[in-house]
């Protein structure tokens, strides 16, 4: 098992900055969430100066065999489709990363397709999808590890290349009933109100989704752990993700939380490591049913909540620039004595 | 009395937009508020691929007498001195308007203060600064209609130079008291429950704050009709920015509407000439008190609700990249028949 050697927050810069910010001409605390991240950001940094270099989407996607078993409205190939859709640049993904300079890697780790070497993909492939987990674990031990360590290996080299935000993506038919049943199996809270519609279903597709996973969590005697969870209900993007946040954390980057695939990883991160919180910025409330459910579970407050559920990562990269503008107000504006604007009496 | 012909929303195109949001390579309505955005900025602009040109804010800045009488903890030098930190960059405003390209135009509406024509601050000074209405209206009839009409040429001006998206801001101690008044009147709610804390009130403040409002009420003898409600309790920027709105609307720009006190010069508006509303995209919730109550009676749901109450017009420069992302995902996605995806079964 990796070892994640992620230290608490450092809040050695915590009173500073907040000195910092109340000396901005504004009124104190008018600028909001806005001003609980700078600060936040400050602290991960450690610097009364934060900046965001080299903004990173990571698009992890993968198959997983309980698609076949009738859980999604869309066929298992739109998996590889929609990769081949990022390549393209036509997904949403693509067009909001561009829109904000932020640099997108498309992850293939367990797609059942073979990408050309040329697409530009980055195969990072345990295997060609997952096992259904209707009778059997997804996945085995070993491959659950060489997932783990492969997401944390990618984030190691985008650290290196001198990125210190990132963000996380999916793309994988089916991976909403893998994030519900892991919200399910950590939470203790009942399947019915981890499940909900995905990409779509109507209320007879919910219940046959729903009754499908019962069916697969009637046969499963595992412990619980987030390691076994993962291995017998996860895809190999969520894993991968899992792996990817901790090493993150280590590496004391600050971390996009997109939806609720997303936020399934972290919640499963967290069991491991709950030290990965503290460089979390919770982007968005996804619309997925289950996703206010998990971040009553972390205690996360997202910024954006616009109805989405889209995926991709596609929250993380429209809340980008409010993270920005956190960290600008507090580079950028004048202070009282530097404007000569007079203060509250 | 000015007249304004502003046409109802056309929605002529609405079904064939509606049609391309559903093509795109995503779920059936996983963009939520995006795809409702682009679908309204679609039918603003009556087309089916909108474009947001040389976005501007305009913030007007005034005083108002009532800040004399003790409703505000800020002394009301604090305006010009805003005004002054708006021309040399340091306001929040400032900071965010460059972080996205948004013209900023600075423009004094009634300020008590003589700026050097230097320093770039567009006069449009009707006084210097508005009356006490705790005896008598804040302006006379001439004033207000004064103010309208220049708050309509401003945004015509801008208009004419290419731009199709205006937003509102505002600088002036003590206008959360006219914008409490303002919705207390057009509204019908309680004073108590429309007056709110401002730039800081304590408990103690806030009572004060009330109280003097209160008494003011007690002298007033209006009909209640915007045009009266602005004359006697308006600053000048709130109705200029109530004629800017009305003058946006009728040459068909989208209006970004911020907190609090733009959103009461909105409600005036409205009042005048509810088609205003046809035009509008509400950005952020503001942190004031009253600022729901307003956004229910204009049955308004915003982008954002991050906790903001700082003015300027912040609200709507943070929210501008997402009204962009809605914008482009209607432009530049691939359909699931350009990229070749499977749709739903």
């Amino acid at each position: 098992m990796i070892q994640y050697n992620i230290e608490a927050l450092n809040t050695e810069k915590a009173e500073a900055l907040q000195q910092k910010i109340d000396l901005k001409t504004k009124p104190l605390g008018s600028l909001g969430k806005l001003e609980e991240m700078a600060k936040h950001i400050g602290c991960i940094q450690n610097t009364l100066s934060p900046a965001l270099k080299k903004p990173v989407i990571m698009v992890f996607a993968a198959d997983h065999g309980i698609a076949l078993d009738g859980v999604s409205p869309y066929p298992q190939e739109v998996t590889w489709q929609m990769v081949a859709n990022f390549m393209n640049g036509g997904a949403a993904i693509n067009v909001f990363a561009k829109q904000h300079d932020i640099d997108i890697r498309i992850i293939d780790a367990g797609v059942n397709y073979d990408f050309d070497k040329s697409s530009g993909v980055l195969n990072a492939k345990i295997a060609y999808g997952t096992k259904s987990y209707l009778n059997e674990p997804a996945m085995s031990t070993e491959e659950f590890e060489k997932a783990m360590k492969r997401g944390g290996d990618l984030v190691e080299r985008i650290h290196s290349e001198g990125s210190n935000i990132i963000g996380f993506g999916e793309m994988g038919i089916a991976n909403t009933s893998s994030a519900a049943v892991i919200l399910h199996l950590l939470s203790n809270i009942e399947l019915s109100a981890c499940v909900g519609r995905g990409t779509g279903w109507d209320d007879e597709g919910l219940q046959r989704k729903y009754e499908i996973l019962g069916r697969a969590l009637s046969k499963y005697r595992g412990n619980n752990s987030a390691e076994e969870v993962l291995t017998y209900f996860g895809g190999f993007e969520i894993v991968m993700i899992a792996g990817a946040m901790l090493k993150a954390a280590e590496l004391k980057m600050c971390i996009m939380v997109d939806g609720f695939i997303i936020t399934s990883a972290l919640l499963a991160a967290s069991k491991m490591n709950p030290n990965v919180l503290d460089y979390c910025i919770f982007t968005h409330k996804s619309q997925e049913k289950g996703h206010q459910l998990m971040l009553d579970q972390l205690k996360a407050k997202p910024l954006l909540d616009m109805g989405m559920r889209l995926g991709e990562g596609t929250g993380a990269a429209v809340a980008f620039p409010l993270i920005q503008s956190a960290v600008n107000f507090l580079n950028e504006m004048a202070s009282f004595d530097e404007a000569g604007v007079s203060n509250a009496d």
